[in-house]
């Protein structure tokens, strides 16, 4: 490949989205499944995942939250006890019809034993959840309830994006009841935080931290907080959402409990929740034209060493300096994570691994060759960089150095992510500014607007034609105000985009 | 509650099926759902399977073994492509024939968009997996695959118990894929040892390891291999199972690459799993007529203190005192875990505190009143011990000696319950010996028996009627020869029982 060619192939600037298509691809991160919306995630993807959900785990545990598993199935007559909930779910479900497969005549399988009830595959989880707290819920002893759960949700989709957009996908879903709405409201918010400090420091994501506007609620909440990062193409992601349900889910599935003074209350309760689209996120946040960039904190693994050279008889000298160059790494950990490196001793060739190492994104690629090996040190190169461009320094200098340097390379990340943000966010003072904007762009542009929803219809009407959906009110702003472009009445900051 | 009472009613003697259900909902370990056969699994059963899940997850890493997900639906088709795979699992399998519900005039749900081939909720994942292999192996090089999945897996059970048979369960499946038969069947014992360590060395759980009879295998295996357990009911539990399965799922999804000699060879491959159920025989293996005893090394926590006296001015002294103890044993990190303490300090009274701890199976109780405080020192109470014996230490000393405390319970568990197996296995040399033996007693029965599949219908017209399965053929006595009492030919030693 010559050096100015570009891995990917198209560019960004040619085909975005067939550009995202192919740094998956060609990162090794997922594939299609035979299963039509449904992926593959392949170790390197599933790493990164591993990773993000560590991460969030830890925080979850630290604040409080326990884990627990509810079951895959929601009966149908759950779904329909919340009215906007079932309106929102219920196009879009796997349906569960028959427990057994039997042999017809021509020896084919077709289904068998009808149920009595069909199920869902959860789309989501309040529904068997909320029944099931129900249970547990009776005095104001048995609250909070902190509860969270890693599994796999389906939401049948037609149009589907490897890990934006997939009709089975794996997040973690927090539910909890609480004794007041105050409380509850400061748990919505307190996981919005964590939200924002994995994406932040872990993710190395810039994002938004907002509440949503009445139509973009999740179908049954009170309020739904977000946070939204930008993509490179100016698109918004919403990365990860915490919902303040007031008392619809405990009215709908009946958890009350007896106060301290007597009294019977409706619990009030939350639910929120982060998915694989995070990795989507990540890959749109930093990734170039060679292909997927990591942050060191999020990677799998943060170096690939690689030995260069003939098969002359320095060969293994030059593998056991490598080995011991990976086991030096491993034992630094003031990151707050082990550094993990492959050493690509593959029998292929040189350029194979060059290439690779580029387009699956490992911050730091090392190189050993002769000439290193003899001199005490290794040839650096990091992936934020250009890719010709390296560094020589001594092998103890580089170790002693490694993690200022992977920390570096994190802070380096956010910190274009961040100008980029920075520089893709208009302000816009009328309607008709909005309207020429989007005409000729695609950024967040940032106004006044009404968030009454009875002031959704005028918003959507000018809104709808662009494409372009209000992502959120930051809380940042939250208190300003301001004359709505739409209406005219008196209206919070609100950010609007196209959006993922 | 009377000292001489038991905790949970009935008693193992008065009804073992009942116990088992009672020690479960005691210990708040899962509960049956709203969904016929599915589990929820409460945060604190929840913890075992993470620890159970941390501790094999860790092993399959060091043995190269790297995480992925494959997805939850299987086509029909697919299944149909192994002829003994499909006739194991066609009967017991939730169908999705429908992608989403409709309202009908009278207002009701039902499923809509039928599918145009139905898909089953994986119950394994041998074939979706096996199809993906067959696009991933091309070359010698990408040889050998070794990977796991954690992930839910449903079979449509008619008659479940929590844990040890849920329609729906958790698990992790390796599927690998190999050059040679050799190296696939070192990758089936190797896994078959790390489920041994950990059964024994993290459940205090005694396993034999060793091969399944034919007609025990898995469907579409070569050979299975399997550790079982024995329950304090003398019956047996199979607590995870490796498989050898030659070419068998090679051929039927078409698993080839190109050897370096550069012809076209079939992949041999393996797959194993282990599951929650795991859960079920921990409890079986050292629970009592008090509830739930877990060995400390599982446990989501090892100690519960409880500040023990009235709201007096010594209350809040008391409260911190815990809360020093709690911080200096979460330092203690020797036994390779983390120790866990959970201060009982909530608004209920202290009976209650007493026998939930009991019942929940933390291996040390911690009492700290205010004659403990005083003098510096803690009352305990170690689990596996008569719930009255009580032992009074400095409080410096019980820290410093909390790790070797916690190992010599974790070694009195695991003692205990090997005695308990060997006691209760016995040699027979003849048919008559086993059947007598099997109408009087539930025990291990170990006598020498053909593992050819045609001896398999002789063999099973004298067990099937006691109700009693060939468990599998020890590795420890695999050399060891005989005549099959069953046949008169040769044999192997085999481990007859009831079974779970």
């Amino acid at each position: 490949m010559a050096k100015n060619k570009t891995a990917i192939t198209p560019t960004r600037a040619e085909n975005y989205a067939e550009w995202y298509q192919q740094v998956v691809k060609n990162s090794d991160l997922a594939e299609n499944s035979p299963v039509r919306g449904c992926m593959v995630i392949k170790p390197w993807g599933f790493g990164i995942w591993e990773n993000i959900k560590d991460a969030l785990d830890r925080r979850f545990k630290e604040t409080g939250h326990e884990n627990a598993y509810f079951p895959l199935l929601v009966p149908v007559s759950f779904l329909e006890r919340e009215a906007e909930h079932v309106d929102g779910f219920a196009k879009e479900c796997a349906v569960v019809t028959h427990h057994r497969l039997e042999k017809t005549d021509s020896n084919e399988l077709r289904p068998s034993g009808l149920l009595e009830e069909p199920f869902v595959i959860r789309p989501t989880s309040e529904t068997i959840i909320g029944e099931t707290y129900s249970k547990w819920v009776n005095s104001y002893r048995d609250l909070p309830i902190l509860i969270n759960q890693w599994a796999n949700v389906m939401r049948w989709e037609m149009r589907t994006r490897l890990f934006l957009r997939t009709s089975e996908f794996l997040w973690q879903e927090g539910h909890t009841v609480h004794a007041s709405a105050e409380e509850a409201r400061e748990e919505t918010l307190m996981i919005l935080d964590i939200y924002a400090e994995i994406a932040r420091n872990w993710l190395a994501m810039p994002v938004i931290k907002g509440e949503k506007t009445p139509e973009e609620r999740f179908p049954g909440a009170v309020e739904t907080y977000t946070i939204e990062a930008m993509m490179q193409d100016g698109k918004a992601l919403q990365a990860g959402t915490s919902h303040f349900l007031g008392q619809n889910f405990a009215r709908a599935f009946d958890i009350k409990y007896l106060s301290k003074e007597g009294s019977e209350e409706y619990g009030w309760t939350t639910s929120w929740g982060a998915s694989t689209r995070m990795i989507g996120g990540l890959i749109m946040t930093h990734s170039d034209d060679d292909g997927l960039v990591l942050p060191p904190a999020i990677a799998p693994k943060q170096v690939t060493i690689i030995p260069v050279g003939r098969e002359d008889e320095q060969a293994s000298a030059r593998l056991e300096y490598c080995e011991r160059l990976k086991k030096q790494l491993a034992e630094k950990t003031g990151n707050g994570y082990r550094i993990e490196s492959f050493i690509d001793n593959r029998d292929v060739g040189g350029g194979v691994k060059f290439w690779e190492s580029i387009k699956k994104g490992y911050p730091l690629r090392i190189e050993i060759g002769n000439k290193e090996l003899e001199a005490s040190t290794v040839s650096i190169n990091r992936r934020c960089d250009d890719r010709r461009e390296k560094s020589v320094v001594g092998v103890d200098e580089f170790v002693s150095r490694s993690e200022s340097m992977l920390a570096d390379i994190q802070d380096t990340l956010y910190e274009r992510a961040r100008k980029y943000q920075e520089d893709k966010t208009v302000s816009v003072g009328s309607l008709d500014e909005f309207v020429d904007y989007f005409k000729k762009n695609q950024d967040f542009v940032e106004c006044f607007a009404s968030c009454d929803p009875d002031d959704v219809d005028a918003r959507e009407a000018a809104t709808k034609p662009l494409q372009v959906t209000s992502r959120c009110a930051p809380l940042e702003t939250f208190a300003e105000e301001g004359t709505c472009i739409f209406t005219g009445k008196k209206g919070k900051k609100v950010i609007f985009a196209k959006a993922y």
